[in-house]
């Protein structure tokens, strides 16, 4: 019988790894030459006693190797014919080029917006409140937890935010999220329990924000924005579509920088109140004010009606992806459950982590120097702009009193976006688009957004430069 | 008009905190005054150079305060009748007892499964971990990035996955999550992308993960399982009910440890391959085998058709939320598609911090330690349920091959599952009941579950005498 043996140990190149077990090994290099089709479906394997001859090993281990394959379907063991390999599918190499995911390039001066400067993340202080949180955390800390985070993060931020925010949270109101998007998500999903929600925008606002809400089931309207922040005075107005929330930025409107007007926000507090409707107010960037100290959040003046969401994301970055909603009552429990079905409970280290850096201050004195930072950074820019005499003249620079970015309106007649970012891709400079910020596409005022947050420290003042040269060549 | 003033300071009891400066500190205090209720709706304030004199404050300052709550909302300042507070809504004090939210009350014999030690967790080892892995990483490991997850994790992955548990991935086809549920929360969104779609899922099986399939919008329907695991001799056959996908737990079927015998894996993997069908392959445990080595994943078999899934949730610790897909290649797209939409991607630094861990085979080392810890108490277990005399006789003990948890049978005419958490109620004893797995309830067989693996390793003993003190009392 030994001549109709179609393979053998040499054939097959099996290469056994000293490093593991003889049966280990041999069950490694048999899967694989299969999973490569070295081995082709229905291949006849050798008998156990001859591979057991020609690998130096015993037969046991030849046979054992053999009942572990036919377990996990590679092989089958017929009656009389002995063993051959399994009927698999066609097998294809890697694709070295992935699927879709947006590639990330790294520019040469990376100015786009809603990115703080990764080297200023406090890496030491970060691992040694890690380190303590650690330390002193019970073993309930290393299991399963509520799906509304940690307690420890809960009261740390209920007291933080506040201090700094004007927020009215006690931490039972508060739900941990993985940043900002998640919390829209589980918004979203709450909003539309019963029935599709409509929810209204800022228009320009966070193109991606109308996408996740849409992909949560919901449907997104404009409400747009003027020199006074968002047109809140228009909901509930005979015009204006019936919506049952509103999802704003106003403290600092993302990307025009307006700060919603006092007229306005109480708008939107009364249109609240006079229906069950809901306000998700995103503070992303409630930290950084330069001129002024910081607006208050909307939340501490009708805390039933607004749904307070902060992050990381600006101050420490959004790599840690750990943000908060500060909930009306009501809104609790259904957010602890979607929060549970949608991943348990965000994951705890990093929330103990966080507590302990909040509780130490460490994060104020962060805040504090990061605010320094931008705002320098913000007066560079300023001053490079203002002592700018090529045109293209009329530039006018808007929502630098807070925030990590600049929106660099540019008027009709001169050159457009497209001309700055074309100018822009020239130099490998990067930039953010006024019009991807549009709900709809059309005839807009044309702007670029500048975020100085992003490049790390010596590279602003390159970053800076090429900027300038962009400018100056888009004149005429 | 000072006569009719309704409030001063003094009345209001502003505290200021001379730590804050005093603007600020006027502003909270005013803030949480009106907060607090203790200035009313349409109460008038002092004016600005009344409550200067009286605080010792500059008039400026006290007028800077009030345009910032008037800004704010708190306050609204009108022509001819000074500043007063704006009408809020009615607050309550916090609610001590939050919302719903598993309340997770700590028995003192906590032999509940799906959780493992805590006090096995190698704090020291990870931190170590984190800390290379922060100093060595990139810039882009602090802000957005890939929603697939890093890619020093993915290849971590691809060569850990294929070595242990005969998974063929390369680092591009793997998704990282935040443990099981979101991995399944993300596959049954992209199955049900056109329409919802039905999903199969073991009876007896993990109840919440039927909710998770319900909640993102798809249907479930259970299919049995007997003594040789899931029965996917069924799929496709004329009395089964259309299915799409089919998520199981082949290594270890759970709870009742039943591994997926060959021809089960062949009658499955047939049945995808024959349609447009999606296994998900839940791994939950695959890394603990105490009696034979781990039996491989199906997924290696059948790349196109398989959604392997794995965790660190048994190895590390749920805490951490991490897991991944290794998912066919034309669920990428959408997969990454759908985890941007969830929150953009995993955490990075406990990603980063695994992918250190798994490369220096620190989780290799681990995982060996704990398979020993954990095969010392099933030994445990066994011994000390064999050697019981007294009644209920003819106990079966199931799925004791792998794992963190055994299945004890009741036989009928014995007592029943609620006799035995009735008996285990009363010695704080905290097990998992059969019953909860089914997918309707019914005339079942009894039996319960019992969690080897979450006591901490002193405490062990102790919670298995109490086990057989339960036992004892179930007797007639």
């Amino acid at each position: 019988m030994s001549e109709s043996w179609p393979t053998s140990g040499v054939d097959l190149h099996l290469e056994l790894d000293p490093a593991t077990g003889r049966r280990t090994g041999l069950e490694q290099a048999l899967r694989a030459a299969i999973q490569a089709g070295r081995l082709a479906p229905r291949a006849r394997l050798p008998a156990t006693r001859r591979l057991a001859a020609e690998l130096g090993l015993s037969r046991g281990t030849v046979k054992a190797a053999y009942d572990q394959l036919v377990a996990e379907g590679y092989l089958t063991a017929r009656q009389g014919s002995g063993t051959v390999v399994a009927g698999l599918p066609g097998r294809q190499a890697g694709d070295p080029h992935g699927p879709s995911g947006p590639v990330d390039v790294q520019p040469r001066h990376d100015l786009r917006p809603g990115r703080p400067d990764p080297s200023a993340f406090p890496t030491a202080a970060w691992l040694r409140s890690a380190r303590r949180a650690l330390g002193a955390a019970s073993a309930d800390a290393y299991t399963y937890g509520d799906p509304r985070g940690r307690i420890e993060l809960r009261t740390a931020l209920a007291g933080y935010l506040g201090r700094t925010r004007g927020v009215l949270a006690s931490p039972d109101q508060i739900v941990i999220t993985n940043g900002y998007v998640q919390a829209l998500a589980l918004l979203t999903r709450v909003l539309g329990e019963s029935a599709p929600a409509v929810i209204a925008t800022e228009d320009p606002g966070v193109a991606f924000h109308r996408e996740v809400i849409r992909h949560h089931g919901s449907q997104v309207v404009p409400i747009p924005v003027d020199d006074r922040g968002a047109r809140t005075d228009l909901l509930g107005g005979p015009g204006f579509p019936r919506v049952g929330a509103v999802e704003l930025t106003p403290a600092h409107q993302y990307p025009t920088g307006r700060t919603l007007d006092p007229e306005r926000r109480r708008a939107l507090v009364d249109w609240a109140r006079s229906g069950d409707r809901l306000v998700i107010e995103n503070d992303y960037d409630g930290e950084f004010r330069y001129d002024r100290q910081p607006i208050g959040a909307i939340q501490g003046t009708a805390p039933d009606h607004v749904a307070y969401v902060g992050t990381v994301s600006k101050t420490l970055g959004p790599a840690l992806r750990l943000g908060w909603i500060v909930a009306p009552r009501h809104l609790l429990r259904p957010l602890a459950e979607a929060k549970r079905h949608h991943d348990h409970h965000t994951e705890s280290l990093g929330q103990l982590a966080l507590a302990d850096f909040i509780a130490r201050h460490a994060y104020d004195r962060h805040i504090r120097a990061c605010r320094l930072r931008y705002k320098r950074r913000r007066d560079l820019l300023l001053a490079r702009l203002r002592s700018r005499s090529r045109p293209p003249s009329g530039l006018a620079v808007h929502g630098i009193a807070a925030g990590l970015h600049a929106l660099i309106g540019l008027p009709s007649g001169g050159p457009t976006e497209q001309d700055v970012l074309d100018a822009a891709a020239a130099r490998d400079v990067a930039l953010g688009r006024l019009g991807d910020r549009w709900h709809e596409p059309g005839d807009r005022p044309q702007g670029v957004i500048v975020g100085f947050g992003t490049p790390n420290e010596h590279a602003y003042p390159a970053a800076l430069d090429a900027l300038t040269r962009v400018l100056d060549a888009c004149g005429p």
